[in-house]
């Protein structure tokens, strides 16, 4: 027995998604049944596809947006003279949060880890060493997550950027060491930032 | 600073469901724009409006159902002189799952709850009046949950069935008391069907 066809398949789409076993997904779509309203639902419909068909990535960083060139780069008023390096857009939507930091951003898009594969070419590096190139690039911010992966990335860049005229700093570890970057209180981040150093 | 606006209104979305905060939003809806496909995001995005569409009540038990009468009170195989009345469809979906039971239900919806200001007019106890007035009908068991509220509605039916020739049996509480009969294991719901009693 299971439920009416329907709802089955909304049940299976919830399941789809990560950390939502079965009986979440039961409940979830029990309440778009029960709880939504028909507005509501289509909004959320809408919202899904909108988000496959108009979100990309910045050409220049690898940030998201709905442009070609994401509105942190398009923005004159950034000071274009830094770069801040991340893992995932979590962590700038976090550092933009806190609203000190006012240059750019370059998004991996994860961290080199050799034991999953994960090595210099599947992430945003090639894109990252053009783009320190450019002599009006001074200083790289290194904001990768104080972990095995993120420091390894870190230093990796690092290396590649050696002959490179341009300063490397890495965020102060004020955040915790194997702590996430995305689950940081905006004043954990604020003091890291504050206290980034040569590298 | 937000995430693009398709991406934030599928957060949104996301965070408007039960027991999903804004963090857990932001990482379903990454999920869905890098790891979902357009296939996949285009039938959930379909399932969410055909769940609203398609579903309804079975104007008979209240199961939901993709037609006017559900496939439990449409299948002449069923015993039709048992009713079995049940909180919710998730209570009816575990009871199913065991495969013992071969009469029809009756959801309630709900229970009686009078500090929440859930009376008798507000769940499916009218309905069940009139269904036990068929003189078809024998035997009406009870498996509201072991709570509260569940036993409140138990009492209130039978109060008001007293007068009507039909036995009324309460499932057995093999079940923790205290317990949600949607989370138990198939092998409790078995015992406390077979041990129902005269209530």
């Amino acid at each position: 027995m299971k439920y009416p066809q329907a709802l089955e398949d909304l049940i299976n789409s919830f399941e789809s998604l990560p950390s939502i076993g079965r009986k979440s997904a039961e409940r979830l779509a029990l309440y778009v049944y029960n709880n939504m309203s028909l507005e509501q639902t289509e909004n959320f419909s809408k919202n899904l596809i909108q988000t496959k068909e108009k979100i990309k990535q910045c050409q220049i960083c690898h940030n998201l947006s709905e442009n070609d060139i994401c509105d942190i780069c398009s923005n004159d008023e950034r000071d274009k003279s830094k770069i801040l390096v991340v893992e995932t857009i979590k962590d700038l939507i976090v550092i933009e949060s806190v609203g000190e930091y006012d240059g750019l951003y370059h998004v991996l898009d994860g961290s080199i880890n050799f034991a999953k594969g994960i090595g210099i070419e599947d992430i945003n590096i090639a894109s990252l060493l053009r783009r320190a190139e450019d002599e009006n690039v001074k200083e790289i911010i290194l904001a990768t997550n104080a972990t095995l992966e993120g420091e390894t990335t870190a230093r990796y860049i690092k290396t590649m950027l050696e002959d490179i005229d341009v300063n490397i700093t890495r965020i102060a570890h004020g955040l915790p060491v194997g702590g996430d970057i995305s689950y940081a209180d905006e004043m954990t981040v604020l003091k890291s930032l504050e206290g980034r150093q040569k590298y």
